[in-house]
């Protein structure tokens, strides 16, 4: 630490997400990336746009991106914020909508990166456990005072909560928003979206890192009443004007242009999960019902960081978490029919 | 405002940038953009960067473009950051060196977004006036509370203040870090940055907008102290885990690596900056002695808002800022040798 430090960087304690290796000998299956690449449209949006735009600023108002947005989703501009991702998103909520002296809540495991938001912005936050199962305690959800955040999917369980008890979290919480974080919704669930012309407390967050396979583009979006979204842009126009550029811009714009490939790949990437799971119980994992683009399992008889450290040695990546309840679980991201075999191979061979 | 926004959201104040008009009918010279496109080398890492990365995170610690960075002033990786936009860097820098207690110092005409950061993480500040020719009142800055930032050159007045200024107000805050915020430097200036080898407390920031032709792409930096780096490591780690995007981050490369086509259009613009000089001198203006990509001129007869009014019925956008001291001045952006005969035939027409 430095005297020259504020008391807010003091207080932090960073996220840190998994690791990005750049080796082409690597199977990458800890950190969610869709293992297929964006939509065509995207290539032919950015080589137009680099034609001579890239000397002037994007749009601030990120008008063309947020438009597509809300034509596909059916609500209007007004309703649709942009981001550097959906942790930038994030991130200006907990500084639109929590308070530094009211309590919010999120689930006890859940996105590492809210503590951290949290503390970053000294909200104070109290968690809630998960049931036995790994499902959410809805009700302890009710009457928080300051606010909201959960994951639909949660992750890293993959589970997914029905709609209805999303909307009773709504009901219950009236005078505080309600933040829906739908990074893995395309793989499975309902979006709350539609609730949002119906609960001007609830902001639902997406991101085109996923389901879009664009994470290297980082382009996030919130839904919302226009009161909600009036605070983000308040938050982004004091913060950093511009925060989405003009190539991040056209390729989001492009890849949720592109329905029908977007159908496609969820779909296969679907596919693939519900066959890596029978397969992974096959080798003696017990794997938790999935709505994402990935699994979370455990294993009967071998320890989860050593298979975690087996399989890095042997070239594939996964995700372990240190971390209280989920100690002796991995995170599996789904890969290609291909690289799901390669770690089948491997696992039988270390199992 | 509404119930459910918070303390922070209600206090804020937003920037307003210059107007973002997407008609190429329209001569913009009212945001400091360079008239001309980034080097050819840009798009060559853009169309590389695009086979196969983008569904996949960026490096979290931008590795490759620290090290460009860091080779191209003589420092080391650790000594620079990077973000998204210098407007980030200086957002996350007002996170993490100016405190909520302890009044910061900057010009009273200066970069509008300082406030705005103020307002937002609620730091006190104080306005230093300017001397009556513009100049910067250098004793003033001595001994601040909690830190300094100014622009070098100043905006929008584009004057440029010699380094022992800086040097002084270094020497003079030994407990507090002086932010020199450098958008404008590669057009006449000449950088601190050869002082954060001596100043521990010396942060400078500069930004691929302007002189390397990315405006579009977002990207800014940071060198100083590692201390003060890991400072700002900290806060982005705490926000937002990868804010430059893997096109963003090859093309500032790409644009920072090409030296000789970086030289060869800054000289080139600062060649156009004196000729427009001159003509606009010719035709009534006092311009003062810009070392930026823009001048600040104001008319002997013709107020700044009339002339702002009439230009843009010709399709001439500048700048003209409704604020104490400079609202009789007009902030006109250096454009082609073309577009500033232009501007040059349309004021002869209506002065």
């Amino acid at each position: 630490m430095s005297n020259y430090w504020s008391d807010m960087v003091k207080r932090t304690e960073p996220y840190v997400p998994g690791e990005q290796l750049n080796r082409s000998d690597i199977i990458k299956l800890n950190t969610n990336e869709n293992p297929y690449p964006p939509s065509p449209r995207v290539k032919e949006a950015i080589l137009r746009e680099m034609d001579g735009q890239l000397q002037k600023y994007p749009s601030p108002s990120a008008t063309p991106l947020r438009s597509v947005i809300a034509s596909h989703f059916g609500v209007t501009e007004q309703e649709v914020f942009v981001g550097n991702g959906s942790d930038e998103v994030l991130a200006f909520s907990f500084m639109a909508f929590f308070h530094q002296h009211r309590k919010i809540r999120f689930p006890e495991v859940t996105y590492s990166f809210y503590p951290v938001y949290a503390k970053l912005f000294a909200i104070p936050y109290e968690t809630v456990p998960l049931n036995a199962d790994f499902t959410l305690d809805v009700d302890a959800f009710f009457h928080s005072e300051g606010g909201v955040i959960l994951p639909n999917p949660n992750a890293p369980t993959s589970l997914y909560e029905d709609i209805s008890s999303i909307e009773q979290i709504l009901q219950k919480n009236p005078e505080t928003v309600v933040i829906v974080d739908e990074a893995y919704i395309d793989f499975g669930g309902t979006s709350a979206i539609e609730l949002t012309s119906r609960y001007d407390n609830l902001l639902v967050v997406q991101t085109t890192s996923k389901s879009r396979s664009l994470a290297g583009m980082r382009v996030g979006y919130a839904i919302g009443n226009p009161v909600l979204i009036d605070a983000l842009m308040r938050i982004k126009d004091s913060f950093n004007s511009y925060t989405v550029d003009r190539l991040a811009m056209v390729a989001a714009t492009a890849a949720i242009d592109d329905d029908a490939y977007f159908k496609r790949t969820t779909e296969k990437i679907v596919q693939t999960r519900e066959l890596a799971i029978s397969a992974l119980q096959q080798v003696g994992f017990t794997v938790l019902p999935s709505k994402t683009n990935f699994v979370f399992a455990t294993h009967a008889s071998v320890q989860a960081e050593t298979l975690y450290k087996q399989l890095k040695e042997n070239n594939i990546l996964v995700r372990h978490f240190n971390a209280p309840f989920i100690d002796n679980y991995l995170r599996i991201s789904i890969g290609t029919d291909e690289q799901m075999e390669m770690l089948l191979t491997t696992l039988r061979k270390i199992l």
